[in-house]
This record gives structure tokens, C-alpha cells and sequence, in this order.
């Protein structure tokens, strides 16, 4: 059963995992926080490669550990791999992760994302505006930010779960998890998260490397939002503002502990 | 009138309206500098989206609260998006700042430039040999570098906003903001603030969102430049090389205070 | 002669000489890593500019003092631009730099690198992998992992190095630099540098800072991985993990002095 307890201890066993099998996971994300994630993945013990251009999005995603697609600057050459790589990691099985950044009104990346999502993705992660959107309500945010609270947002990610059959994670102050019928909140996080480019996107990476090593996929989400939400508390402890806090939080990815998610881990 | 003081009073004014207007900044900018400088306007409390690519740029620009053109690494759909968001921009009301990185003998970012020039830019901001060629005098400079001073640029940069009518900032140890009439020079700032890739380029888009709070933009870009210049002497303290000034940079942007202002700023 | 004790001077000579001169090193490098490559460079003391688009990769070539080539995310517009730059360093005798990012499978990267591979580098840089992929024996590594040791990379580099003309350095824990006769090793480093992505990559860009000042091109491969990896050491005594690892390396490269280097250096 997926109590609290369950997921806290499912969570500290992926964590040993990704630092086991040091999962490889195939970024194809936007230019700003490209450098952010990759060091993420390699500070969790990840492996990260950011193969990104037509012809070789699709050969590498059959080797990958794990995909992510975030649409936040989409260029041609990434749309095309986009479609290239998720074809393959269907094929391959290779988990895939879809990070719809922004989109709503914007014409390029809106019908790109409901054709990813219709694509059937491993897992959707957005915040409130972007699920909602996704869903085919709501006209999403103003550009990156979210401007609907994650609870306004659980009948769009429950009926996306169930449609696509992905589990969504929807990111907030509280973050919400749902294959379509279960829902798990996590509690843990801190507001200097949003004050760092990239908080988001990096998450939707480090997801790609839980799903790599858990077939448990609500299980191995929960998981990721948790090692992540947790590290960023440990940083915030450490921080003098947004610069210092992105500088601790990288070092807390290399140094959280099963011991640190059961002391500090909030699930309901 | 135009004193030293009310300048400073105008400046502390602007930083509670960026703070709590929170501008949304589009940015069409360089690889290199584009995670700085959305981590700069996030900590400053501006919003950041850096929508960049041809199709969307124009309606982005379109709600944007300020706009962003730095020519520093412009592929060839960059360019595209610079001319359909200025022509969205100028439509919408939008302020824009353009940034022509490195012009003088390059082939391709030079005639853009003024291209863009002729489009009327709300605002001008290079160094000074940028500047120099973007007046249509001079060769440029070595690069990113400036080889010529910042005095060296003040006829060109009076006749620059003479005939565009823009503001034109010139950067360097002392930085001089000029409307073609007024000349105003802001003698805060940091050595080490010239170590940091994008330390120039973020400037421009904390003009940006600035000018979107503040219908003087002499004022609004002498704000601007004053709140950057005084968090980089801030960060200088806490600093032990150029990698901790640049976080500790991005921590004085979100800490800043009108006090740190009124005590520190030089402005003549 | 080369003896550890005539490297290590040199090394001490070049430094001096890249904060003397300033090299200005244009960068066509990969998205993950331009920003940290620009603030190692620039906490150097030389100077970077991230030309890498057709008609401009060219000229700029002509004037820079070096250049580097890396394969890490490499869009169309960057390939036109590495073989025009390439073309126009040839002639206008800048030395460059090519870092065969991944190859192996890959397919657009890898017939890429060995085009570029006949066109003479002045050095070549990798992981065991690359060098072996390079030289034409083994199948690469998986994405930017080596899974080879350095040593066992030691047959390809010699080859490598004899049938181009170029220096070959293969990174590692130990790396190993050769010019196709002589062989040297440098044993100073830190393993946090493989946990910030583009420790690699922007050592890249220090080599050809360095080719840029010593016309020495074994001397001077051999200075750029020592400074960098003596900086290495430096910064882990000050790093509680890979994000303060990375802020305190780039202050290490503003600080390293010739005194470090004699203290620490490990040449055999």
C-alpha cells in the first residue's frame, strides 16, 4: 500500500539506486538552465548528456537511462529531436519525461506540447498553468510562472494522468503527484527554489534518473520531488539569498542522506 | 530637475516598483550569459522569460513587461525573433533595450545592430567601443572587450540618443547614461563585476525591467545602473574571486535596500 | 630537455605570460558549458568571445589569438561555423583546439571530428574514449563518460599525435599529454572536477589560451592542464561539495600563482 511511510522509505532506496547504477540521462532542454541540470544530475550521482540535435536525439535515447524534453527555447533543430528522441524511447522503453514550459498562448510550443503529450510521456511535470493548459483548459500562465495554485490544478493533472496514462507532477509550494487515481502532496521545499532559474526544469531531469532505476512510477516521482525538496531545505539552511542557495543546493544533491529524507520528508 | 539627490530618490523609488510590479522581461539573448541573467532579474524580483525564437517572439513581446535584444551569440532564428519582437514591441508600447554585442567588423550582428538602431530602441547599452560603432564612428572593439574609453564615447553616445532618441548607457569604470541633452555619470561599482561573464549582458535586461516601472528612462536607467552598480560593491565583500563575486552578486540583487542606495551610490 | 623540473617552469613562465598578454580565445563550444568556459577563462586573466555563427566564425578566427572546438551540443549553424573558423585559423596561423565531445556512435558528431581531426589541430583534448573513437580504434564512450582509462588511450594519443602533428592530452586521474614522442603525466587534480560539468570542456579553452602565449606546444599543453589542476586541488579545500567546488575553482584561476604551482605540481 502506498502509505506515507512506504513512499519516505521507496524514496530512500531510489536514492541509493541513482548513486548505484549512475543512470544516464538524455536532456534536451532549454538554454537557460542547461548547465543547472546537468550539474544536478551529476551531483545526485546522475550521469547527464545533452544530446539535442536531429539524427542523434533518436540513436542516443535508445542507450539513455532516461529522457527529458522541456520545451522552455525551443529551437527548430530541438523540435525536430524532440519528436525523434521520444519515438525511439518509446521503442527502446526508455523512460521520458515531458516539461511543457510556458506553454498556453504561445504558438510554437503549445500544439508541440499536446502532440508530446499525446505521445504518451512516462511522466508530465509543470506547474499549475502549464498542467492545466496541457489538459486543454485554461489558458496557462504569464510565460514561466504560474499563476493558478496547484490545488486549482488537480481535476487537469488527475484527467491528464488518466488520459495519457503518465503520472503527473504538478510543482507549487506543495507539490502534487498523481497516476489518475492516487494523489500524494509533498510538503517539503523552500521558497528559494523559485527564485532560481531552472528549479523546475532541473526537477524534470532528476525525475528522468529516479524512473530510470524504479519501474514504480508514481513511486520513483515521489521520490525524486522528495530528494529534491529536501535538499533544497538543506540549502536554504546554508544561503544568503538566491545566488548562495543554488550554490548549497548543488552541494546538498551530492551529500543528502536516506537519513535526511526520513528526518525531513513531509508526504501526505 | 535632474540632482544627484533626486536621482537617488527616483532610484529607491524604482526598486520598490520593480519589487512589487515584479516586470516581466523577455529576453532575446546569448548562450552565455542567458542563465545569469534570468538568475539576476529573478533576485532583483523582476520576472524573466526568455521566449527567443521566431513565431513567438512577437506575441511575447506583445504582453511582456520589457524587452531585451543583446546581439552576443545570434543564431540565425534569434535574429529573426529580435526583428519580429522590436516590431511587436514598438507596436505594444513595450520598452526594448538593445545591447550590440561586439559590433564593429563583424559581418553579421553589425548591419543588424543598426538595423535594430533605426527601429528605436528604448534604450542603448554597450561599452564604449560598441557605442562608438553603433554611432557609426569607429571600428569597434577587440571583441566583447573595450578598447576605447568611456569618455572617448560621449560625443558618439550624445549623438546616438540625439538621433534615435533613445537613452544610450556606455559601461565602464565610471558608466555614463545619457538622453542626448542630460549626461549623468554613476561612479559606484566593481572591478570584479568585469571578471563575470555577463556582467554587462545582465545589465541590460535589469534596464529592462526597470524602464517598465518607470516612464522616465533617464531616471529608469540611471536606477537601473545605480541598484546594479551598488549590489556589485556590495557582493565585492563578501567576495573572494570572481566565482563567489557572482553569487555573492546575485544575493545582493535579492537584498539590496534603498538605505544600501542612499549610503553608497555616486552619482554625478 | 623535458624534464619535470624544466616543465614546471614554464608552466610558472606561461602563466605569467596569459596574464600578461590577455589572449583573446573564441569559444565554439557546446550550451551546457559556454558560461563556465567564459568565467574560467576570464579568471584567468585571458579573454573569451563565444563567436560561433556562419560568416562571422571566420573572420573572427583571423584576429583571435586562439581557438577551441568542442562537440558537445553541436547545432547545424555551429558545424558551418567550426569548419570556417578551422579554415580560417589554419591560415591565419591561430592554434586551435578540437574537443571531440562524445563521439563514438554518435552520427553527426563523429565524422564531424575526424573531418576536423584532418585539418591538423594544434591539440587535441578528451576522455580515453574520445582519443581512442578519435584515433579510429574502439566504439566511444557512453555520451561524455569515459569508460576507458587513460593508460589504456595511451597506444591512440601516440598514434594520434603522430599522424596529425597535434598534441594529444587525454583527461583523467591522472592526464596524459603527449606529442607522438614524448610522454608526460600530471598527477595534480581533484575528483570534484568531474562532478561540474565542463571541467573538461573548459580546459579546452585554457589549452588554446596558452598555445596562444608559448609556441611551445607541448610545454604549453602541458601548463594549461597543470595551472588548471593544481587550481583544482586549491579550490577542493574549499568546497563542501561540486556547486561551492565550481565557484571556488574559478576563484582558484584568479588567485593561482606561480608559487602554488611549484608547491604542488605533480610532472612525471
Amino acid at each position: 500500500m502506498r502509505t506515507p511511510k512506504n513512499l519516505i522509505s521507496s524514496t530512500c532506496s531510489a536514492l541509493d539506486e541513482v548513486r548505484r547504477q549512475a543512470p544516464l540521462v538524455q536532456c534536451i532542454t532549454n538554454s537557460v538552465v542547461v548547465n543547472f541540470t546537468a550539474n544536478a544530475l551529476l551531483s545526485l550521482g546522475a550521469a547527464a548528456a545533452m544530446v539535442d540535435i536531429p539524427d542523434e536525439a533518436g540513436p542516443f535515447a535508445r542507450i539513455a537511462s532516461g529522457l527529458l524534453v522541456n520545451l522552455g527555447t525551443p529551437t527548430a533543430e530541438q523540435r525536430a529531436a524532440m519528436l525523434e528522441a521520444v519515438a525511439a524511447a518509446n521503442e527502446a522503453e526508455t523512460p521520458w519525461v515531458l516539461d511543457p514550459v510556458a506553454i498556453g498562448f504561445l504558438p510554437v510550443r503549445t500544439p508541440l506540447a499536446k502532440a508530446l503529450r499525446d505521445l504518451r510521456p512516462t511522466i508530465v511535470r509543470g506547474n499549475a498553468s502549464e498542467i492545466i493548459a496541457l489538459a486543454g483548459a485554461g489558458s496557462g500562465g504569464r510565460g514561466v510562472d504560474s499563476s493558478d495554485g496547484v490545488n486549482a490544478a488537480l481535476p487537469a493533472a488527475t484527467s491528464l494522468a488518466y488520459s495519457t496514462g503518465a503520472i503527473v507532477a504538478v510543482s507549487g509550494s506543495v507539490d502534487l503527484i498523481t497516476d489518475g487515481r492516487d494523489i500524494v502532496r509533498i510538503h517539503t521545499g523552500h521558497a528559494l527554489l523559485t527564485k532560481v532559474t531552472g528549479g523546475g526544469c532541473a526537477l524534470g531531469a532528476v525525475m528522468a534518473a529516479f524512473a530510470a532505476v524504479d519501474n514504480d512510477r508514481l513511486a520513483s516521482t515521489v521520490a525524486a520531488v522528495t530528494v529534491y525538496t529536501v535538499a533544497a531545505e538543506i540549502a536554504a539552511e546554508h544561503a544568503a539569498g538566491p545566488g548562495s542557495f543554488a550554490v548549497a543546493f548543488v552541494d546538498a544533491l551530492a551529500s543528502i542522506t536516506p537519513d535526511d529524507i526520513t528526518r525531513r520528508a513531509v508526504i501526505r
